[in-house]
């Protein structure tokens, strides 16, 4: 059904093996030269243009209140996954290789909770600033909704993400059900800093515990430094009131960190010397290593990429230009780079990186490539602007052994087959 | 409940009349100030901040495929408002006044439909290019889901936003039944501009007639150099695919365009050398000044903003420091700066505007206020990069005449009444 046409490759600027095109080529302009060069060329030689569709000989539904999803897209869900006996505790995992651009829509977020998620009637929630501050403080929401915000794009990253990364079998599955205890949204909520400078901060504080209101008393300790930086209590998530399953009616958010520490559905920050060392920064979200011993206290989610087009499951239907596209961040910054490969790592090019690039936020890349239908390994690295570089999984599985663990940041790759065009996940 | 102190007042530095302070308030590190200095003071002393809340005595509900908003914020929906027997015929609006940031979720996207929302399978959907082409082409979603895309965060506007600006007596309503035409979302498609170069334009095409496939065939003509410019086939908004109202499984979108000249459930792209005349651009969508004749195929959306909060509905509870915020944007490029009154116009100054400021985007600005509990009539003037400043109602009405019409922009006014706090809708 789709044409393809590639004898005029000779006029195309090839920058790494195996077909990667420079990323001008998806660039303003650059874009509409392909499409005369007739590589992109998937349209057909069109016949009848006015036959009339059948949704055009009757109205169709009425405005609605609050929409919903196209009945043909009702497929696009998060992946759940439970533990077993458990209530509420487990994840949900956003279906990356599904959706674009940089935004995750709410009902989509991700979800990972340790007691479920409470119905909580933000009347009757209160939070409180106490410990070492000079006048411990209680708010209402009606209190806290007359604050000044701020309003930021950026990443939530749950610190078990990509964890099957460890593991010495690759898994076949959705990019998602691999990759996507990860979403970006704009948060607006109120800076920490103007509450902890009404609450007055003594000296000798150098810690945050902050605690949910969840069954689990989700409890996090966060270094005071952080919570003067960038933290917001957050409002608002992509426009409207936080939803339950990420922290209604208010959520601490912590740029960049791993996302347990951004404490959903708030309710105290206790101000202290050192950490608390609760069951959740012991017990749980360390970093065991190969001798036995654990870092702890391990807060940012660094430099990281993952293509999500192609990935399992989204197979190639024949030889032609493609558009390699996938998401880049660094819980350190902005992504100054990504570069992809089609050789296994061989050779790399800069991919196109969609404006803003924003710090702490997703960054989607574009990279155009003409597959030859041979045999492919794609995979993308980034770079952000401290200089880090996203490592190879051999130096992950160095450091921290093949045990499933945290923080996983590992070069993904996908293994393209000759001929049949289909993507599996491999260890390259 | 809410405390407030204004004794330090002194330590302010007021910028404009009747309470308005410098934008540094609200930029790091001043917010913080602000804290200190006790000004936005909303806690009151916490005395045990340990009771145990009701929904942490036992776990709370599962993971969800595809989440909700709280059952606490049902009330959060467009105003729909029909034509009274015609099915599918009228709009919906925005509640712009109860959400924050700047993104609106795909749920709560403005509508505005000629014969309701066609249900379309895209595997039947069928696009055409045709006219003054050299090779006239028909997709299907499948050939269009391979070509490149480009993805921005960028404005929706219908042409009719906030006609009610012309009415004599003004509307006492939300502020988002009266300019809630509009909404902001990340928009991920494929430009036009590489499917017209795989068409082939012929140099005597100057125009474009895009033509939906709903019940109404909403027909539109626009200029050749738009298409080439930044006009594209929009795929996915804020990450997911398009909701069935807002054109899936695709949609034309014209950056700063009046909306409607975005068609949605887009079938086909004629090229011709003149425009089309179409019903929707001719008996609609035309701007009739006083004296009888009327403009037609005006296009951008120009120069506007909107006080979000306070506004009709909202309040204000005590004296004492408060938040404005609202959104600028304009169809002609960046905003460059936005200008507040608390004075009714006597005098003004600039609010601190939100991180990025996109070109042809929704701006949040913000601006801090010390209502001192007297009358007081706050508006905001936004500017644009081109210099274009929004203009005054009074200005717009001499322009117009005091007949609803098209593109108003005037400057929203919101009186404050002494005492009560209670928010109008005024001609100021």
């Amino acid at each position: 059904m789709a044409g393809h046409r590639n004898s005029q490759s000779a006029d195309l600027e090839f920058v790494a093996g195996n077909g990667l095109i420079h990323r001008r080529l998806f660039l303003s302009g650059g874009a509409a030269a392909a499409g005369s060069l007739g590589l992109l060329s998937a349209g057909t030689a069109a016949a009848d243009p006015l036959v009339i569709p059948p949704w055009t000989r009757s109205p169709g539904s009425h405005m609605s209140a609050y929409g919903r999803p196209s009945e043909y897209e009702q497929d696009v869900q998060r992946f759940v996954g439970g533990t077993p006996n458990v209530v509420g505790s487990g994840v949900s995992f956003t279906p990356i290789e599904r959706l674009h651009g940089t935004i995750t829509p709410n009902s989509l977020h991700f979800e990972r909770h340790h007691s479920g998620v409470p119905n909580i009637d933000p009347e009757q929630h209160e939070f409180v600033i106490h410990g070492l501050v000079r006048r411990p403080l209680r708010f209402t929401m009606d209190a806290l909704m007359r604050y000044p915000t701020v309003t930021r794009i950026q990443f939530l990253e749950c610190a078990g993400n990509s964890g099957g990364g460890f593991d010495a079998t690759p898994q076949q599955a959705p990019a998602g059900l691999m990759h996507g205890l990860m979403s970006c949204s704009e948060w607006t909520g109120i800076p920490v800093s103007i509450l902890l400078e009404e609450a007055g901060v003594r000296r000798d504080a150098g810690w945050v515990l902050a605690e949910g209101a969840d069954a689990a008393a989700m409890s996090r300790s966060v270094p005071l430094a952080k919570m003067l930086d960038d933290a917001i209590i957050a409002l608002y998530q992509n426009g409207e009131r936080l939803r339950p399953e990420n922290g209604y009616p208010m959520r601490l958010f912590l740029p960049g960190y791993e996302g347990n520490m951004s404490v959903k559905w708030l309710r105290r920050l206790k101000l202290n010397a050192a950490p608390t060392m609760t069951r959740d920064e012991t017990s749980h979200y360390t970093d065991v290593l190969p001798d036995g011993r654990a870092l702890i206290l391990t807060f940012p989610q660094h430099v990281k990429s993952i293509i999500t087009n192609p990935s399992t499951g989204l197979n190639l239907s024949q030889p032609g230009l493609y558009e390699i596209t996938g998401l880049a961040w660094s819980g350190d910054g902005r992504i100054r780079r990504v570069e992809v490969s089609a050789d296994g790592g061989r050779s790399w090019a800069s991919a196109a990186l969609t404006e803003p690039v924003l710090s702490k936020s997703f960054t989607r890349f574009r990279m155009a490539w003409q597959w030859d239908g041979g045999p492919a390994v794609l995979m993308s690295r980034a770079v952000d602007e401290t200089g880090a570089v996203q490592p190879t999984r051999d130096a992950v599985v160095a450091r921290f052994g093949e045990r499933r663990n945290y923080h996983y940041n590992g070069i993904q790759a996908w293994q393209v087959a000759a001929g049949t065009g289909e993507v599996a996940n491999v260890h390259a």
